[in-house]
């Protein structure tokens, strides 16, 4: 592999915008921009199978369900599907009355008379035309000089006035694009701006919308947002005007010039969801949105059913989003390393004993909640993972808090399974991985069968009475002890010789109710040092403890074997 | 669907960084940062299926390959797997000369010295050290106060200072995060940086790598690129660090915020190929690259062979490359709008014809080749394309070039195959649909069996003779006129009453040497002013002609019909 020895020969770099004094670094944005979706236009000409009826339908009822009021819908006169649709929408009075459709076409009269035919009837609609303006489009695609190509945007802006002129019915609004803006001439796309401008004569209570494309993303960021500043400063009647963006993502930084655009002084936001549309796609409306949300500006559109907008928008594209996608995709809050899942535990716990409204918690910009989603998925175990996940997930799972030295003895089993298997674990191998390091399953040596306590209160003649399967063997047992705990320990090493301490115990409760549980742990030692841990789990608070002991002991005696 | 009514509750806004005077907006990038891949840390551990032994080596092969100078390997105090690749590398002489290893380790004596013992032999490496500095870690996760975090830092920056000292064979190199600084006070990141800074007492000989991690991406990029232009300025002994990035993707800005913080004065950027790492990943190297590239800066990697990287890395992370990655995914050249295809067809005659090395097509912001890909994927057909498309194609695949009028014919047929199907048309579909239409298929009412030419040189009695089925039946033909062409429309009136006469006439060679075809296309009107195109391909250019006014007369046949 060898690339070109020197791309300078071959590519050249961005100008800079000449705006020494450019005030978007310094601002914040703290109202959302309007938005229109244009999944159902940019998006579906470049899909590989673009939507069918029921496709497009599906895609705009999601749209309108998830807020949006301005969607372009489609290039009219592309062809009969697209007229149809769009006509169809109008005719069966399936735009709600405060969202506005819009619709593309070129500069070319009768593309121009076919696009107002099929919104026959709308209440209300937006029509945009685009022409291009940008130096290499005169010169390779159409060898136009430039009077020329301006000529086309005030012909194509006198159609518009006259086609609308002719369906009073209809409250007809205009968007105008100086197509490849971002790799054109400022002077000529401004020019074009103003000539259209000089046509419409847009109001404040009227405006027109100036679409400022990033056809293609041909230079860092900040340019684009330089652009929009120098466009937003000379144009003339900046207030009857709608600056809107449209960055595409050709070198993947399409939300950053969006976000920057509107720093800069743009209105509105152009995209789709998820960053579908032509090649690299447009900028992600979706992340857009949800990046203003958790700065605490609500975007005015509502993705708190994340999962569902994503299955609707992968079914109608046929084109997945990313399991890292920001905020949608499968993995995003997801975290399998140890330290980081160490973080999410205490955030979580640090939040719910705040008990503020503030979302403060490591790793996770925004609530999973928010979007719908849970937190069984937040964090999942690897074998690059330490004893918080693993711990996270039992809690999760079966409501066992381990304590914390038991979660560092079982994190090393998990560890242990994890890189032999060099899989992910999932809970249920996680728990098979418990019961049987912890000797829960079937099939153990020593097996409690029944039991009772006797004896005086508060004396040390207290002791443990009951019958224990040792070995295949059923025995009656007794213990004494100043407990129950050292009752049965007493008992085992009177009747199978195991020598255990109690040095730590531990035991709460599980859920609550009639259906509450205790989870008891139990830290034994044996007289040369070595450590085993219990548990044991019952409706009982002392046979989950007496449970424990024996899981310690059968610990011990696996060991042994 | 309802998202909080007011996340303003919630959320709290990232604060500006004071930094009236901010130069970064007015620069450019004009040479490569230094590249820390980090797949094989922060891209492993975040993995459902983390690396096994041979994906780990595979995918160190490829980061040579590519040109990385520096690769983060693992943190080898994390696990057996981790530990044994790490040494092994070093055991087993896999490292390149110029090649430095970096390998990651939290700030703990005993993992700092497992991690030093893993590189045992090695003649140079990069050991790097965090501790997490920023508040809401300082509270939530530690409950530590800035002192006490600060002197995590030191103790770790005096024990890489004295382990380094025992392998005194090894060139070692230090790099130090202040964890979590994107959502830290600027001024502690600063107190922690000097702090070590203080004990391993870099020179500008013998730098010290300081990595500004966005470890979660909580602001617009632009905050980011303040933040680093302010530790750049008000950082001590500038000269003898390295200024390093690691930004995250949680806000899908990774690569803006890594070509800002560059513009910013960074050094060095930390990521991962195609963005994998924790959560939305780490900015993604090949982007950022690439982003240089078209920009006619040399990134110093070398992706030339794109889909054999896509290849690797989709095979050692199984996570796939989304089709619309920037330079990688599969639709990120392909065009299937009509007027976008029309621009690129375009562009790339007006590149041949200019033959210069100056890349300039619309559309596409790199030359695919330079990527080892080819044009054929760049151009494909949907209902939403136009004649363009279909154009190049046939072009591309069969090597014909349609007139412009035969293409809009052909166009509109594409087009209802294209909506009927509602489907993504290959070659194939074209090339079926373009022998339907124009009649190439065998079973035509009409079909030249043979023929001659005789007659007079010049004079208006050169005559066709020769053989046709029609309709099943052999009949010997014959017809007068100027030429073949003339010829064989009267033949075709006398014999079967068509009525035909031709208005246009091209005819083009494909390919060259002895392989060479013919080409011819006829487009024919009748009396009532119906318009019928054919075509023929012949290794004779007359046989073609005769060929190409069958296809047109079959045409007329199946109308008729």
């Amino acid at each position: 592999m060898t690339m070109i020895a020197d791309p300078s020969v071959k590519y050249r770099p961005f100008p800079q915008v000449d705006l020494p004094d450019r005030q978007w670094p310094g601002q914040t944005i703290t109202r959302a921009p309007r938005w229109l979706s244009t999944d159902m236009r940019d998006g579906n000409q470049a899909l590989i199978d673009p939507m069918n009826a029921e496709k497009k339908q599906r895609f705009f009822d999601l749209l309108v369900k998830v807020g949006l009021k301005e969607i372009e819908v489609g290039f009219p006169s592309a062809g009969a599907t697209e007229f149809d649709f769009i006509s169809g929408l109008v005719r069966n009075d399936k735009i709600p009355d405060d969202v506005f459709v819009q619709v593309l076409t070129q500069a070319r009269q009768d593309l121009i008379e076919k696009t107002f035919e099929s919104l026959r009837g709308a209440k209300q609609a937006i029509v945009h035309v685009y022409n291009a303006v940008s130096p290499a489009w005169r010169r390779i695609v159409f060898g136009m000089d430039r009077p020329e190509i301006k000529q086309i945007a005030v012909t194509a802006a006198k159609l518009l006035r006259d086609e609308a002129a002719k369906q009073p019915n209809t409250d007809w609004h205009f968007e105008y694009s100086p197509e490849t803006f971002s790799t054109a001439e400022l002077d000529f796309s401004l020019e074009c701006c103003e000539a259209v401008m000089d046509i419409l004569q847009p109001t404040p209570e009227k405006p027109l919308i100036l679409n400022l494309p990033a056809t293609v993303e041909a230079a860092t960021p900040n340019i684009y947002a330089d652009q929009i500043e120098w466009m937003c400063r000379n144009i003339s009647r900046r207030d009857s005007v709608v600056i809107s963006l449209h960055p595409h993502n050709d070198r993947g930084t399409g939300v950053a010039a969006a976000e920057l655009g509107v720093m800069a002084g743009a209105d509105r936001v152009e995209g789709c969801l998820f960053g579908n549309g032509e090649r690299t796609g447009n900028c992600d409306l979706v992340t857009v949105a949800l990046n203003l949300y958790t700065q605490g500006v609500h975007p005015g559109l509502d993705f708190s059913d994340i999962d569902e907008v994503v299955q609707t928008v992968e079914y109608c594209n046929q084109l997945p989003v990313h399991p890292r996608h920001p905020y949608a995709g499968e993995l995003v809050f997801t975290a399998f390393s140890g330290s980081h899942q160490d973080a999410i535990k205490k955030g979580f716990a640090a939040q719910e004993a705040r008990n503020d409204q503030i979302w403060d918690v490591p790793y996770l910009p925004i609530d999973p909640k928010d979007l719908g989603r849970d937190y069984e998925a937040v964090i999942r175990v690897n074998s690059q993972s330490g004893k918080g996940g693993v711990a996270w997930v039992l809690q999760q799972d079966k409501g066992l808090k381990l304590p914390k030295r038991m979660q560092a003895d079982f994190s090393r089993v998990v560890q242990e399974v994890a890189d032999s298997t060099s899989r992910e674990l999932n809970a249920a191998d996680i728990w098979d991985a418990f019961e049987e390091h912890y000797r829960l399953k079937p099939g153990q040596p020593i097996r409690l069968i029944t039991y009772e306590r006797s004896g005086s209160i508060g004396g040390a003649d207290r002791s443990f009475i009951g019958r224990l399967e040792i070995e295949g063997e059923e025995h009656a047992v007794s213990g004494r002890g100043k407990g129950l705990i050292s009752g049965i320990l007493s008992a085992l090493r009177e009747e199978s010789g195991i020598e255990l301490e109690v040095v730590d115990y531990n035991e709460h409760a599980i859920g609550s109710g009639t259906d509450v549980q205790a989870a008891a742990y139990v830290e034994c030692k044996t007289p040369d040092g070595r450590i085993f841990f219990g548990v044991g789990v019952d409706e009982d608070v002392a046979t989950a403890s007496v449970q424990a002991v024996i899981s310690a002991a059968n610990g011990l005696k696996a060991r042994a074997a």
